[in-house]
């Protein structure tokens, strides 16, 4: 059984910015009570843009090593219904509001717990920032050694994205990053050596320099799966897609780039 | 006597942004003595917006455990003549300059001490980097157990904001966040059930969901204190008003919305 | 010989963003086999900027205490021709594109070697992903004990900036900081009185104070070089020069300014 320890560490994403004293004050509360280090992933998610943060998760907190601690803050539902909750997947604790932030990350095996009991919650609780009064408690919580039972029931996870769990075969744009890439989930293995995106058919290269300046280049990301990007540019403006796009593999060789 | 020991924090506020070294140069002279953990707050405080910083002072410092060092250069008078001081408030430590930011934090007991001996600088002192050459310099001093009147003399404040000091029953919006949300100073007990704030009466709400998306709600905020929000929205761009509009508990219960 | 050890500090400076995932995976890499601390420096180099991170590897990577490891990702080259080194220079490491990033800081005495061998990489490299599958993995490494020859050979630096190296007397804006002040490389002690620059004579004044505010002022900066800024203003709107302008030293003094 996984176990956090003071030995752990506790990440951040949130969509609170860094203007304010939110991060601030999520930090505070952390230090209160442990010496666990906490690492900035992003408080930059677009105000409450549950897929950036759904993908963030997938791809950055699968880096760290096994018992970190996520806190996920992108809540758009905070004070109202959602549920919020500890999740415990591929030997990492993610905490958050179970409002599809945490989609990828429990596609395969996972456990999840209402966070319900005092204990796991500031004495008075803000409705308007639970990162502050209640997932900064949890963290800390988890992080001095409670196991996750001890934050509430047990319940399955409810929360989605706009396009639903991915069918083999097929992909979508499901991220668009600092630099107006389109990132899809297409795996490299199911996407052969073209795809279809946005009306085009492009030829999977391997580097950006297998392309001019300016033009269309698509490529197997650092997350294994199909990107398109252009070179210099902003693929974002150049294709005119937006997230939820569909990414397929090409019934015929492209005849517009090179292949590996 | 509270004393900072190796075990403490030392927290980073200014308005330098983040496109450039001077935060890093920071980070850097404090780390050349200290294993102290360095914490950032914010280093997007708009330029020289001492008000800004002054209310992050007031709500995200607090979350600290007692011996924290709390480093805030928002500084437009750098080089000229306000003083650089260390204030001793809430068992907590502040560093940076008298101008305002310090005022929300002092209104109770506190003690405060003119930078000015040596001990406290850099050998050279830039004139247009004390952040690098006096502030973090003062706040290793403390990290690694120099008492605070090793800086200089005992010192009273002088630095005020705009709006000087609350008055009992009435506030000021102080402080508008990354959401567009006003933020006043107007303590939750001291609201009633109503307020008015650019010639609108508001009801307090419970929280955003009393709302239809697009419309004003106010409620008690996490500081405690009354907030206008626009749910999904700015209230900031709806309302039209500034920082330092009064926020005054109503005279007649609002018929404008949902009462607690 | 200067040897980084778990203790030292790890600090990153990418053209990243903070939007996304790319710097909590670099983070998490690390983190994986290290607990150095990781220091942010800036994530907000503009795009592509090479320029712009070598001043701040000039500035603020300095102030570090010996043995630091500076990991500075602005890599429009990655997944091509150019190659990754690790730099030993001032009794720091620097890890990174051989692209004129490190071109202030190995002006002296300087060693670099290539990182070709497999155990400074990850087992797969991502073409556009260095930052987390070679440069995180280098910087583990070095933390860990490891000499920077088990990297690769050695090898000479050639990648340099577009104005080539400083010539002794004159001087060039280098950097525009986040307050739109010009950075100049011209040292203090070569400036003599007054410098020139977009075609004006500016006499080098002591602080912010000496002039009002909207107008030009000239001083040592914090690098102790030549700044040119406008009080509570923008000199690059004002001046209207880019990177690359001369700044020479004024052959008569001044009659705009103040002398010191």
């Amino acid at each position: 059984m996984l176990t956090a320890t003071a030995m752990s560490i506790i990440t951040l994403i949130t969509d609170f910015g860094t203007r304010d004293g939110f991060v601030g004050a999520m930090k505070g509360v952390i230090a209160r009570s442990t010496h666990t280090p906490v690492i900035d992933i992003t408080h930059d998610v677009p105000r409450h843009d549950v897929a950036h943060a759904a993908w963030i998760v997938a791809t950055a907190c699968r880096e760290f090593p096994k018992g970190t601690i996520h806190v996920v803050v992108v809540d758009p539902g905070v004070g109202g219904e959602r549920t919020g909750v500890v999740v415990r997947a591929h030997d990492h604790y993610f905490i958050g509001p179970d409002n599809g932030v945490f989609a990828y990350v429990t596609e395969g095996h996972h456990e999840a717990w209402a966070i319900r009991f005092p204990r796991f919650m500031a004495p008075r609780v803000s409705p308007t920032f639970h990162g502050r009064d209640v997932f900064a408690i949890a963290a800390r919580r988890l992080a001095t050694g409670d196991e996750p039972n001890l934050a509430g029931p047990r319940v399955g996870l409810v929360g989605m994205l706009p396009w639903g769990v991915r069918q083999a075969g097929e992909g979508r744009v499901v991220h668009i990053d600092h630099f107006g890439n389109l990132v899809s989930d297409l795996p490299a293995g199911e996407a052969g050596t073209a795809v279809t995106v946005g009306g085009q058919t492009l030829a999977i290269a391997s580097t950006y320099e297998d392309v001019d300046v300016g033009a269309l280049v698509t490529y197997v990301g650092s997350a294994g799966t199909i990107e398109i990007a252009v070179r210099e540019g902003r693929a974002d403006h150049l294709l005119g897609v937006a997230r939820g796009a569909l990414v397929m593999p090409a019934r015929e060789p492209s005849t517009l780039g090179p292949y590996r």
